[in-house]
């Protein structure tokens, strides 16, 4: 931590501050330039956030520059190697295969689910999305099919050799997800729900992470944070895009995170392009666009029907949609020395 | 819900789109344009967002704009009159008198909540807010003194005649939090925790309900309207700042949708200048105009010692800050034709 | 400036980083912590923005932390007061009174300027706005009577004992506009027209500075250190609203620069309530909202018939609007210990 | 346009509304659901920015809907075919051949340009790219070398068989820059520079216009309406990121809008990777993500010796690292159906 002192602060304001750190047994330097003095301190491990509160009211205390990153465990330094999240069907996020995940926004029926889980599966998918709780900002949307919805998820990609990611939104609601879902999503509305991140963590299985309405990548880190330290280890980073200014697309999908990520945190990373943009024609422009950028793979919407879709219907693709863009992904996965998996269920 | 067809749209795309608004047993007026068709819905009750998703997918179809507006229960339309939530202490939101709530970010200790109490009893605060259980970025952070935080806070306020608002961030603690709080808040991080919103409607009892962190206003009058639609009728809407780009503030305090929101709406509406600046010396001219632009009341962080706080300390007014407040705030209050109340405590 | 070494930087990537330091003649002051070097620069006098970018790209070096402020003569310390802008009419930001400069979006007719010149005088301004030269989004869109416009302004100011502060668009207009208007007023969408601001600093007259649609606080204050830098001292900056992701408004007013303006720099602040919100019923009290947080005055849309004006109707106030404006400020103003003046034009 | 009603309007306030359509010569359709009436204007063949503004001020009226895109001659619609903007050098943006644009941010020497012009075309850049007029935040940073700069590009680029873009900051120095340039570059901060659109559109010649700091693509599209009304038809629009709330990148590049404009104009896209993020490591990533979207060529900042540029260095790729993205850019382009041009100079 730095604490920089402003024009002509005297010499009881900087000594003021050296006191304060000496009094919390840390070490400081103090460097006097011809305009500002500038104080380090050097052997900080508590609480950061308070520090810097504390130092940042002093008299005479321009700014407080953390030095250290927040988060520990994620960081790309915590680790010699990648985390690779491997799934039971053989899915790993991380290594050189794609992983694709498609379904439904909404699980409205076991014949819809049923439908669009042959045909992902055919289509190269390895696991099977679907939402049973559906967080909507109007209360008379509709909220999903709860258990139900799992049931049909769960049946579905047994029968397809698919895994299931779905989300679960209350603490409460944790251990019957964990029932029947091989990844636990927390959605972009929950990045900062923290009672949640922890319930999740503790659940001690992967875990889809996506990106806060607004979040910095920071704060993203930090979220990770919270489910990796309360015990769940494999944790798989997804970009869904976030608030714009221009109403032309749902969110602002934000590809350079991905490389970025990929350079502070040992963690999987992947995107959303159908949340990310909100308009079909723009899918498969932005996943081979995410796979260039070094994704690990994608999460994307998938409906037999998308205009009778119960939610999210303008930016689903259709099965064929949905094949044709596994056709695209593969010459772009290999331009980038990746591969996509071979189908779960033979065609 | 008006659908605008593409320039040059064919009849029998105008004619798919009239035949599905018929199947929803809906009436439909075609309007042709010299360059366009518009199509008008007419008599829609059910779930707006899955019929602007079907629509929106059809050929020849280019926007679908939605007319009514999504929130309903706390429309300004919905009543007569403004709801004015009154609490047992006397306070009263959306009346002639302002309401000021006031306390620390955290609580801390008996000490520090009592020393704060009695100090912004006597300068003219109705509420003592506190942070028992607390949202923080890093898992690393201090995260509140839980039930014993509820404890300090109620004993403080009941000897001082303040109400209690603080949050609960938990569905499974709103029982909890609702024994030893007057009011409870929801905080921007679970704007659109929906069901946290449910479980604190279902507490019928009156709610702060703080912006979510990038949050238009719709989608807040939606979270609103959960809370509403759940049994909890007084609820008072709190804008506590936005994200921005610009570092010198924590966030951006958006002023203008207190004006906004009173047209829109029936509940009141305060601020939080603290986390809507996260500045201390910003806090004062904020909250002046705040209550010049219309404000029913304030939130504001003061600490008895904010170098020592346990969070948001740069942001907290000192005891002797926050009486300079009041007494700067009467004018203010005064010209808009608002008053501020006798203090809850005698001096 | 601080350069931050990434966590276990070699010897030889922090003796980089000194040698470089050494070879542009200036003084270095390594600190090392349990984790990380950081190394302190003193003495810079360049260019630092180049500076900057060269440390960065050393190996081992994570980032580099700008100390001093970039603007220099604007700045609240190049001054041991404030900045008054005083005009030939009297009126003089930054002092006691407040300063109200009044009238349409754009000069349309003599009529019009002289039917609102006379009606924003008696009611108290002190300055006559309007657009003769107009940056419209659109390329048909009305674009400004030119020099004609120019004339009717000051036909009409010199009239009532108005100054006139209009914009001009082009460094070839400078010349042109100087000779008719008291304030040359550089508008948001030209606020890094770096051209434009050496050449209206070259008029050494007053200057009003719109902040950009999306511009930082630091941007700002530099676009103003090259207009001062150029010639002209006298400069009122403007906040107008910034881009936001809400359609509500039509930029989203950020008051709290004010207060922080007010501390960063000995220039006059003002606020533009019109475009800051685009809605004429916000114009009144984001306007009483901006003295109270400090503003030391406002431009102010008004409009003789604003449904029929050809640019910013529906943010325009009617004269009557603009007299009850003007009379709802008044107590405003004495609460925050400022004063309005007395009218241009005797009633 | 569509007028939206309040709930509850009065007919007296839809007969204004209907009258006030009638007064302008345009035809009206009047549509009553059961909450609200609905009025389409038919006809509209003026500014409509002007008419919007008329109809937002009667009483009952609570929004107006434009249905005509404000852009006419840059849309779509307006031609059968897409645009090929092609230069004397064989470089033809928009065609299957991708085009990349490379060079330093600003012009430092001849030698800086001969060596870096050298290499690019080498490795199979078409345009000499480089600054001899530069915006610069600061007024203390380097300001570029103006006409001797631009005597450099031309140099370098005719030896080498390059075409040259620089950018235009007044519309003093257009037929200067237009002496020496093969395509005129408007940056970011003079999109709405309205009177220099026209200027550069009087050149009719090649223009290269860069997306606004934080412009909607409306408005971008608006900008191109303007230069291609003045003459210059041959218009390639260049993403470069928009304002971000989180440091860690420089800009937020906008990858979507490159399928997005690919549907909404005839005009090719290319994409600057280079200021769209600020640092090094993640041009090349999202050089590839840029192409994989859609787009006709790169705009890259490369310079023989980044640590020592004066301007954005830490964004510029080194001549080993340009060289490096050519090739990696080989097969991505391959997989979309692109190819990259034959090398300029024989290797």
């Amino acid at each position: 931590m730095i604490i920089v002192m402003r024009p002509f602060a005297s010499d009881a304001e900087i000594e003021a501050v050296t006191a304060l750190i000496a009094s919390m047994r840390l070490a400081s330097h103090v460097s006097r330039g011809s305009e500002r003095t500038i104080v380090g301190v050097v052997g900080i491990s508590e609480d950061k956030e308070t520090l810097l509160a504390q130092f940042a009211q002093l008299e005479g205390v321009e700014s407080v520059v953390p030095i250290s990153r927040s988060y520990k465990l994620v960081s790309r330094e915590a680790r010699g190697d990648r985390t690779i999240v491997r799934l039971a069907n053989g899915a790993a996020f991380g290594g050189g295969e794609l992983v694709i995940a498609a379904g439904p926004c909404s699980v409205e029926s076991r014949d819809q689910v049923n439908l669009t889980a042959d045909a992902v599966a055919r289509a190269g998918a390895k696991l099977l999305r679907g939402g049973a709780f559906k967080p909507r900002t109007s209360p008379y949307a509709f909220q999903g099919l709860g258990e139900e919805g799992l049931k049909y998820l769960r049946e579905a990609a047994d029968r397809t050799n698919l895994a299931v990611v779905t989300e679960v939104l209350d603490t409460r609601d944790v251990e019957l997800v964990a029932r029947y879902a091989d990844v636990l999503q927390i959605g972009a509305r929950n990045m900062q729900n923290f009672g949640l991140l922890r319930e999740v963590g503790g659940a001690r299985m992967p875990v889809l992470l996506k990106r806060g309405l607004s979040a910095t990548i920071e704060e993203w880190l930090m979220a990770a944070e919270y489910v990796y330290g309360a015990g769940s280890h494999d944790i798989v980073l997804c970009e869904r895009g976030i608030r714009s200014y221009d109403p032309q697309t749902r969110n602002l999908l934000d590809l350079a995170v991905v490389p970025l990520l990929l350079s502070l945190t040992h963690l999987p990373v992947i995107v959303d392009p159908s949340h990310g943009t909100g308009v079909r024609t723009l899918v498969l422009p932005m996943s081979l666009a995410a796979i260039a950028a070094g994704a690990d793979g994608l999460l994307v919407e998938v409906h037999p029907n998308p205009a009778a879709a119960f939610s999210d219907g303008p930016q689903s693709l259709t099965l064929p949609n949905f094949s044709d863009l596994m056709a695209r992904l593969a010459p772009i996965a290999d331009a980038v020395g990746r591969s996509l998996p071979a189908p779960a269920l033979a065609v």
